[in-house]
This record gives C-alpha cells, sequence and structure tokens, in this order.
C-alpha cells in the first residue's frame, strides 16, 4: 500500500545557487531537512522537544540522485515518505519537483537514529513519536 | 589492485557547525567537494578550466555514510580514490578521518557527469583529464 | 514622513544554526537576501530579470547590529525599508524580530549597486524599477 | 603606531560562490570568522576553550565594504587587526585581498563581546586572553 506522502514547498534562493547558476547540490540535503521540520512541526513536535528530552536524531546515512538542476526563484515541492519505520531509526524517502513544472529534480532517503545525547548510543524511538510517524509509513 | 588515494585535510570551523555541537550533516559534501578542489589543484586543472571549454562536472549521485561526530577545530583528512572511470562520468570514494586520531568520521561516494553546458549532455571527459585521472583509478 | 516597510517571514531551520545553538551572524545577512528576494518577488520581478537584461546588483556595503540570538524554529519577520533611493544605488535598512514575541533580534542595511554585468560599472537603475521603489522609500 | 596585523590564507571553494559566479556577499563573513579561528589557534587556544570556562564570544556588530568580487579558486589573504580591545568587547578590522594580486577585496570590522553562557551577561575578557591579544592591538 502507498501512503500519500507529506509535502511541503520552499523557494531556492540566492544563497542555495552555486556559479553554474544552479542550486549547489549539497543544498539538496539542506531542503531535506527543512521537509524534515515542517514535517515535525505538522506533527506537532520539533528538534528542540526531542533535544530537551535528552536525545537528538543523528543523520547515519545520505543518499540523493540529482535528475534536473534547480535554479534560482524556482518553487520546490519536497515529498516526504516514512521508507521504513524501526524501534531506533527512521528511513524517509524523498522527492524534489519544481512545484510549477512537475519536474523531478532529486530523489532520495536519510536515514537517522534516535540516540541519548550522553550515551551516543542508539535508543527506541519514544512511542508518541513512533504513533505520529505511522500513518506516514507503508 | 588498490592504489593510494589523494589526500587532502581541512579545519573544521564554527560556521560548519550546527545546534548539535557536530558538523551538520549536508557539510561532508561540501568537505568532499573541497577535496574533489583540491585534487584538481593537484593535478593542475580546476572546476574553470573545464568551464572554460564550454563542459562542467554536475554531480549526478551523491552518498554519505556518518560513523562519528566531527566537531569544531577538528583537522579532517579526506581520501579520495577514483572508484570508476567511465567514458562520461567518474565515481569518486572517500573517506573522512579525524587526522590527529585516525578515527573515522564518514565514508561514501559522488559520480559526476562531463556535461555540455549549450545541449545540458553527457559527454566524453577530455582525453588530458582521463590521463591524469588514471593513475589514481582501480 | 515614516512609510510601512515591507514585511516578510521566514522560519529558522537547524542549518542556519551554529554550536552556540543560535542563528550564525553571517545567516542574518542570507535572510537579508531572502526579505529583498520576496521584496522583488511582491514588486513583480527577480534578480532573474535583471540579469536577462545585463545588469545585477552587487552588494557593496553590509552592516548589521546583534540584539539577541535567534534559534532554531523561531519565526523571524524581516521588515526592510527603502532608506535611500539614488540614481545607481539603494540602501535597503532592516530590522529582525521574533515574530512571536515581537523581540528585536538585529537590525542594519545593505547597500546594492545596480551594475553592468559587461563593463562592471555601475548604471542607473532602470526607470521601472525605480518607479516600484519609490513608494516604499522615505 | 601601527602594528603588523595577523594574516592567515583560504582558498574560494566552489560552495562560496552564488549564481553570479563571485563568492555570496555573506560568505565574506565566514572567511571573516577563519581568519579569527586561526588568529585564536595561533595565540593557542580556541572557541572551544572560551566555551569550557562557561564563556562565549558573541557577535554584536559586522560591517563589510565590498571593493571587488572574489571568484572561485582565487587564493584570499585576510588581515585581521585588534582595533580596539576594551575590558568586555574586542573590535577587529579586517581586509581581505587577493593573494596573488594583491587587489583589496574587501573591508571591514566586527565587535565581538566576551559573555557569561548561563546569564548571556557581558563579563570581562580574562587576563591571559587580554594579554595575548594585547601584541596585536594599537
Amino acid at each position: 500500500m502507498s501512503l500519500t506522502p507529506f509535502k511541503t514547498a520552499l523557494r531556492v534562493t540566492w544563497a542555495d545557487t552555486d556559479a553554474a547558476q544552479v542550486v549547489h547540490y549539497a543544498n539538496y540535503f539542506r531542503f531535506l531537512e527543512r521537509a524534515e521540520e515542517d514535517f515535525y512541526r505538522h506533527l506537532g513536535f520539533s528538534f528542540i522537544d526531542i533535544t530537551k528530552r535528552g536525545f537528538w536524531f543523528p543523520r547515519v546515512e545520505a543518499f540523493c540522485q540529482y535528475k534536473k538542476p534547480a535554479r534560482f526563484n524556482d518553487l520546490i515541492e519536497v515529498e516526504l515518505t516514512v521508507e521504513e519505520l524501526r524501534e531506533k531509526s527512521v528511513k524517509y524517502g524523498f522527492r524534489m519537483l519544481n512545484k510549477d513544472t512537475g519536474v523531478l529534480l532529486a530523489e532520495g532517503y536519510v536515514v537517522i537514529v534516535m540516540a541519548d545525547k550522553q550515551t551516543q548510543k542508539a535508543v527506541p524511538i519514544p512511542k508518541e513519536i513512533v504513533e505520529k510517524l505511522k500513518p506516514f509509513s507503508k
């Protein structure tokens, strides 16, 4: 079963571009993270709430395939799906599209782990967060 | 046969870090690109020379596994290897280590394509560049 | 006479922060530029339109006073005013406030010049742009 | 009396540039901070040492005049001078030059304050740091 992904949009700024006059390849990972932040805000929490409980969400793997260059002023839609929801980690798949033309710009994934700030060890994702992520997972 | 990788070092700056007090995950891709730039400088050319000939080197795939966080002021050694040298593309493997402790921080790869700036199509990598990359490829 | 400034809002992302757990000081200038981009979009043009006519808007001076730190997830309101509208340059004053609390975070200005891309010399700002900026200038 | 400034050099990377094919204006402030970090390293301490003592060095004012654009691959020399050394703050003046051509690219200053991390109030700069900065101040 394929669920509707979480969708959010962002505008490419001048500072996102490089001398090739396209979005710098590392900035797609910033866009991805912004989508993740919007997703958590939509679900009713933030990285800060996680931090306050003594946890954080380090990234352990990130992958991107670049399909077409995004340019200054483009409106980009980021689609986020919970591809794998494990006890201690989440794998988000993403697609980025030009919102006006529908052209696919990039796709990939990121794997994040719930970690204890003190011990730096992976820990189970708190139950309330799991419950909030479930409706978006396959 | 395994060849000696190209090695270069860089210092983590304050601006590379984020509120988790570690290097922001997208910045490893900036570090990787800096290593690639140093590599080309070592080989005697730069992105600019490529650009002047009407080409550029867009990234088509990027992957990183994060092993241990890098922090402000850390000296990072980036090792670059030419994992695949194809007619129109190059796959660079990389490893990033804390230069003082030898701890592995991250590893992954990037695939870049030689493209024509006008047509945006992939083209064969110029022979002189191929010759310069060969000694570093498997 | 004091005119109503142009106002726009943006959300602080994780990538905007540094290891002091506040927005990195250089990023206020990125926020300022985003506000300027939103302003032009509001007026019906973009940097790209300017570029297509053979011009660009290099910054010649930038100044910021930091009042209170902005943090991850803060919603920031940027107020932009046309402080000086000269033949070849514009001085924008700005204020950034926490949109939820009203606390002043930063204020300052930026001076930009209309320049010819070929000659790199300052040129008069095109009349249509002057007309669009006038209602926002003192 | 004019003292010799602290000098350090850095290479412009692709990620520092924007679609105008020059260094993005906010990145000069990153370069300035890197020079400050190199300066402290030269003096035998780092932001981290300051942090461990419960202090930090927030920026309260930053100013830059942009003279000539810096471009990808340029080698930039940053000159740093201690323009004012006060009880609780330091004003650094800076100049950035193209190291190969000697052309002045940018100049300006930054004012930083020694602050207590807990109270967020300005505090006197520790005596050992004052002693280290004195030889570089007017």
